[in-house]
């Protein structure tokens, strides 16, 4: 998407090398930096100057293509794949695109792999870009009946954590259908909760909103319930990283409470996701989806710009306080009024999810 | 309560001067500061050296004591009436406390009313202290049934911003359940929201509870559901800045997402509140009250302690992005399963309330 009227996606080749948005540095700061050796990508990986599954995959497929540059035998080849799997522990985009990237390679004659690396990596990011620009097609229709609806006016939408396209190559998946929605000239609004501990609603979103020229504003994780209840909000869009064959809806910890206000409120909830989301193996999200519990220090330390620029850290809570932090929770299905995917929208039913999604489902038990 | 094993107040006098906490310096340096002229009274309740509506009243009523000591004439009770009633716009306790300063030094010849201000402020605030005595010992209970139901076992609280001693001259109002049961020998737990923007959880609530060695962890505004989900959380206790003659409840900011999760989970939510904080006159909490929106610098700005220990303040969001920072919202009576009063505890319901305070409800219209 536009960085002050300029398109860019979150990773890229050009001429030189692979540049990726070192996202540590947002909002403050817009840090290029060029990807060369295969440690450039591990660490770029690992130390989460790039986050997010979708751009984590395509950042290892990058990986394994330079690599192919320099040295297409099988030993680099597997030495890359083993060096970029290693960088994070549950990434599932990563795996599949160091496996799609090796199975490719692995059967071609090392002298072809350089070129079919590249071209391979630029596809894996243009599938991304793609899917999420269908999601996006789906999710617009969405947005065009509210603004009927309201003869015009604007549509509020009210959206948690990152799900946008820098956690992807471009366009998101939750903000996919704002984007397309500013495209087709709608009147969009975007309350972005900032998404406490990480802040990622206030340090990521809200910088593509700014930067895309998106009306939006910042809010704290206390305010959405108010805002459904004053009727301020005409949707709810987020991300997931797991849902399941039940339309269980595992994200950023706090979408629960936001689908239970929008629930008693009569404000639609919807999922934006790309199928590979769903975990077709897993039915009771509450029961079977293991939540990860994170350093105290997320929640007890707040980062950000000191007056003088610099960006640094400051502790919130008093010494001696310990903090439970788990970092993501479970929206039943009967809080989700729709998942917004590839294909179309559907309900988060398992009948609905095996109507859209046939070659994945499982018969019911 | 406790500090360190040391019994404080929020505000006393001794043989010096008055003394208050300076509270803008929690929970990373604890400042006692004493308040003698006028000016340092004014001082302290506009920069918000002092806090909470209870406290505030009683800081003021000393503020009035003080000048009698110095100055026992009509007009220098007028005008410490008028300097003081201007430090905070809202404050309700402020314009109570002053009123009965006034009303009972102002039928004295001047020869009598230092002693007697100095007696009426300490009155004000030991009346406060019993308040929320009474409120702890009926909240009690409450704990002492989920304990027993427990076997015994620990009893796990969720409380929202600061309703502790640090609002009121002791005790605190949520809080005095908790510490009470301290005292008899539960076994509790405080899962202590951290309650963005300003952090009151972080910065108050969660030193009350280490200061006075309360077992407790900080969690950010988005756990509670989940915690509530996993039966983590046997009851929830907040205070209220203001309550409808139904029952209707206007606190701080995220106080109904928290409601709305515990209905969801079964988990009873109870509101501690002395009765002046009831509203006779408002009925419909959300039609009704109007809800106070603060600056955008409390979203976008955080303020913690350094690496080097200063206390400063960091930006998260880019530059550009605005906010939203509505500070308190209503949560409906329906999802209020009890109200702890001085009184003992009784349904949010207009019935329930006019029994429990016969001298003060209207009659239906």
């Amino acid at each position: 998407m536009k960085i002050n009227g300029t398109p860019y996606r979150s990773i890229w080749r050009d001429a030189e090398a692979v540049k990726v948005i070192d996202q540590r540095w947002l909002p403050h700061d817009l840090r290029i930096v060029a990807l060369r050796s295969l440690a450039d990508f591990e660490a770029a990986i690992r130390d989460m100057w790039v986050r997010g599954a979708p751009l984590i995959g395509a950042t290892a497929a990058w990986g394994v293509a330079e690599e192919m540059l320099r040295d297409p035998s099988d030993e680099a080849l597997n030495r890359a794949w083993t060096v970029l799997n290693e960088t994070r522990p549950t990434a599932i985009n990563l795996r599949w695109a160091l496996d799609a990237m090796r199975g490719e390679l692995l059967p071609l004659p090392p002298a072809d792999r350089a070129a079919a690396a590249q071209a391979k990596a630029a596809a894996i990011c243009d599938e991304d870009v793609e899917t999420n620009r269908k999601i996006g097609e789906h999710g617009l229709q969405l947005l065009r009946d509210i603004a009927a609806r309201k003869g015009g006016g604007r549509v509020n939408v009210l959206t948690h954590c990152n799900a946008g396209w820098l956690a992807t190559v471009d366009w998101g998946t939750a903000t996919s259908p704002i984007y397309h929605a500013i495209k087709a000239g709608l009147d969009v609004h975007v309350f972005v909760d900032e998404t406490r501990p990480r802040n990622q609603g206030a340090l990521l979103t809200a910088w593509e909103m700014n930067s895309h020229r998106v009306s939006h504003d910042l809010i704290v994780d206390n305010a959405g319930g108010h805002l459904m209840q004053n009727g301020e909000v005409d949707i709810v869009i987020v991300g997931t990283d797991r849902t399941t064959a039940r339309g269980d809806v595992c994200n950023k910890i706090g979408t629960y409470l936001k689908a239970l206000a929008a629930k008693a409120n009569g404000v639609p909830f919807y999922v934006a996701l790309p199928s590979p989301t769903i975990d077709w193996t897993v039915s009771d999200g509450l029961t079977e989806i293991p939540i990860e519990e994170r350093s105290a220090r997320e929640i007890t330390h707040v980062q950000g710009k000191t007056e003088n620029g610099q960006v640094a850290e400051v502790q919130i809570s008093p010494d001696g306080t310990g903090a439970r932090n788990p970092a993501f929770d479970v929206t039943p299905a009967e809080l989700v009024t729709g998942l917004i995917t590839e294909r179309g929208i559907c309900a988060a039913t398992p009948e609905a999810m095996a109507d859209m999604f046939p070659e994945f489902a499982r018969p019911a038990p």
